[in-house]
């Protein structure tokens, strides 16, 4: 099954708003056995977009409209739909009823404005907006065309697709998407080419057509399209796990936050750091995830010396020595944060993040990050030259990949592709 | 003058990367006065990209591809454009010389693929890619078609545009980009509803189409974009500027951390934060700014009484009588972390970012955030329900905004329009 996606909206085309929606949507359709052929973007305007729905069902039987499902006058997307089909707007008395409720339950009066939400094409069916006001509409026209039109705000358009239109359009997606599973690998301490070379190496002549590889500053995720029901693609697959599984802290969830919250709570145990270069950074990714007070006892931005020392009780004698940029002020300052938090683990980090501050000896890019454990600290030394905003990011995502190795017994024996050295 | 952006690749149509590039290049492109009227994607495939470009031109008089210049096999849109205009490609010994010399000062060998980055359509003229490999390609067809061709890499596809691309279509937009300025105000601490009714209030009659409300948790950007030779927009721009005052804090930079640590650098003060429910963020935004070492002293994520009261002093009286999220120990949160990091200024944050953790007393969402000044401490409670991120942005913008507001003197005789209240 092909889809084409139509996304409505003049802050689209004006650059105001960056259209995320429709990479998401693909990715779920893709998972569903739904391909997406083509995007259009289109302006708030009505004869655009009914010359743009029959365009796209010239390409595609299924046709996903985004926005336009407002109260205002921009609003244009029913009454394109309507003109397309040929039909009238109608009143849905149930959900104008479903309209009133929820302004009745937000304690607010409900403008004249909002009764347009229940303005359906003849034939629409509803499909419920747990989240916002305007249900999504879903046509099936003749035998196998799907018009579909979702809210533009994200949360409501992940809403109504994650809890009614991926079961309806799964089923029309028949057999593609029952004989389509999609596989994912969460990597991180690999580069891309080094990993595909592995994964490559190790298959032999087999190069598997739906094999991708997506990098980001945080790892990359490897990921795979298989026929459950084909030997030859569970074979592939297990070839793939074994050889990622070093580097793999995943295959369900793309965050190493997280993964390793659910480890140190397995054990009871709590994390504090202590941050230089990466500037609450760290912090800020663990605190992202709900119930991280459980384990998360807290942390230092200790941008200057003096912090160090005084709050993390870094010695004056190390930072005069050794500079603050070393390794044994990286591991000071974790001894000082599981110190003065009282955790059991502590993670640090301290380097030049750039663009300024570097020096021959201590270039831009330079970072030392250590882990304080019950049994003792290890301290690794890397350099991140991207830019100051990808150093932050990469050191925070080596930081926790040393405690996740650890945690999982893999610290000792584990193979480094990511250029870093133990100290 | 009207365009048509097309951008190009099967990763844009799998969801795997978010086209940025479209909305920045519309951004720009209306600043000169091209106006971005549909947007199109296209899978690598070089009979739909020709087919695109043909459909586009009907519509437009400018058309940008972006994506697919690459030097791989699924790179088809110098093909394509050829095919568009029935020339062959040819290998441009210039561009050819250029790519040689990038990778020998790369100290890299040159692929042999490479090569295929130096083939242009007959007529074309290379744009100097000043960061990347591949240049951008521009044609004048006829009199007043213009096709353009830029890498999908955003950095490259910025730099192409800023270093060479602008200038050539500025010339070619002519006096519509002449007559066009656009003003923004970035205010923050007003929600849009309120805002907007204020500005369309004062300006009475007048509606001026091109003014425009771009909402997000951080603030509103209030754009206007006018004729400067015009009298009446003049009038309009002023009228703006005088509602929008209280809340502006800038016209030029839309960032608040930056805006506070130019007004903190003036009068050589220091800040320091101690966050319990921003948990991070606000350090990591204080962070971002290069340079921030000047003025920032540091920061402690306090996420347990404990830390509270261990590392910032703040009493055990005042955690267990009035609570962790309490004004109390906002206040003493902020004045310990002056104390601990001996900085003048000290900004803290305590509250229920949800979704867990809510109270009849204190539902999810309630905030206390406070600054301590030299001349004593200011605190102020609000309530932002929106789900745990934004949570966490509203509340270190609005903990920012009142540093921003109390280093201008407008702290005291400020018209707070967004719901708190002081404490």
């Amino acid at each position: 099954m092909n889809c084409v996606i139509i996304s409505i909206g003049d802050e689209l085309l004006s650059g105001r708003t960056v259209d995320t929606n429709s990479a998401w949507l693909s990715s779920q359709l893709y998972r569903l056995g739904i391909e997406v052929t083509e995007r259009l973007t289109l302006p708030d305007n009505e004869a655009r977009i009914t010359e743009g729905i029959a365009t796209a069902f010239q390409r595609a039987n299924l046709v996903i409209l985004t926005g336009g499902l407002g109260p205002t006058d921009d609003d244009r997307t029913r009454r394109a739909i309507a003109d397309y089909l040929g039909v009238e707007l109608e009143t849905d008395p149930n959900i104008l009823k479903t309209i009133r409720r929820k302004f009745s339950e937000r304690n607010s009066e409900m403008p004249e404005t909002a009764e347009r939400e229940a303005l359906v094409p003849t034939g629409a069916k509803p499909l419920n907006n747990s989240v916002g006001i305007a249900p999504g509409l879903y046509l099936k026209i003749g035998d196998d065309k799907h018009l579909v039109a979702l809210p533009g705000v994200p949360k409501e358009l992940k809403a109504i697709f994650e809890n009614e239109l991926s079961r309806t359009l799964k089923g029309a997606a028949g057999n593609e998407g029952r004989n389509r599973v999609v596989e994912s690998f969460f990597t991180t301490g690999i580069p891309e080419s080094i990993l595909a070379k592995k994964i490559y190496d190790n298959l032999g002549k087999t190069h598997p057509k739906n094999l991708a590889f997506y990098p980001s500053s945080l790892g990359v995720e490897v990921r795979l399209t298989i026929n459950p029901k084909s030997a030859d693609d569970k074979h592939i697959l297990s070839i793939i796990e074994q050889t990622a599984e070093p580097w793999c802290y995943s295959q369900e969830e793309n965050s190493l936050p997280k993964i390793v919250g659910e480890l140190l709570l397995e054990k009871g145990a709590t994390l504090a750091i202590a941050e230089s270069c990466t500037g609450g950074l760290l912090a800020s990714r663990i605190v992202d995830i709900s119930g991280a007070s459980d384990w998360f006892a807290g942390g230092v931005v200790s941008y200057s010396n003096r912090a160090k020392a005084e709050i993390l009780h870094v010695s004056t004698e190390a930072l005069e020595k050794y500079g603050a940029v070393s390794p044994q002020v990286a591991a000071q300052m974790a001894e000082g944060a599981a110190e003065v938090f009282h955790a059991d683990y502590a993670l640090s980090t301290t380097g030049i993040a750039g663009p300024t501050g570097g020096t021959p000896e201590k270039p831009t890019g330079l970072v030392f990050y250590a882990l304080h454990t019950p049994n003792g600290n290890l301290i690794r030394k890397n350099r991140f030259t991207a830019g100051r905003e990808d150093h932050r990011l990469r050191t925070s995502q080596a930081t926790l990949a040393m405690l996740w190795l650890y945690m999982m017994g893999k610290y000792q024996k584990h193979h480094w592709a990511d250029g870093s050295e133990g100290c």
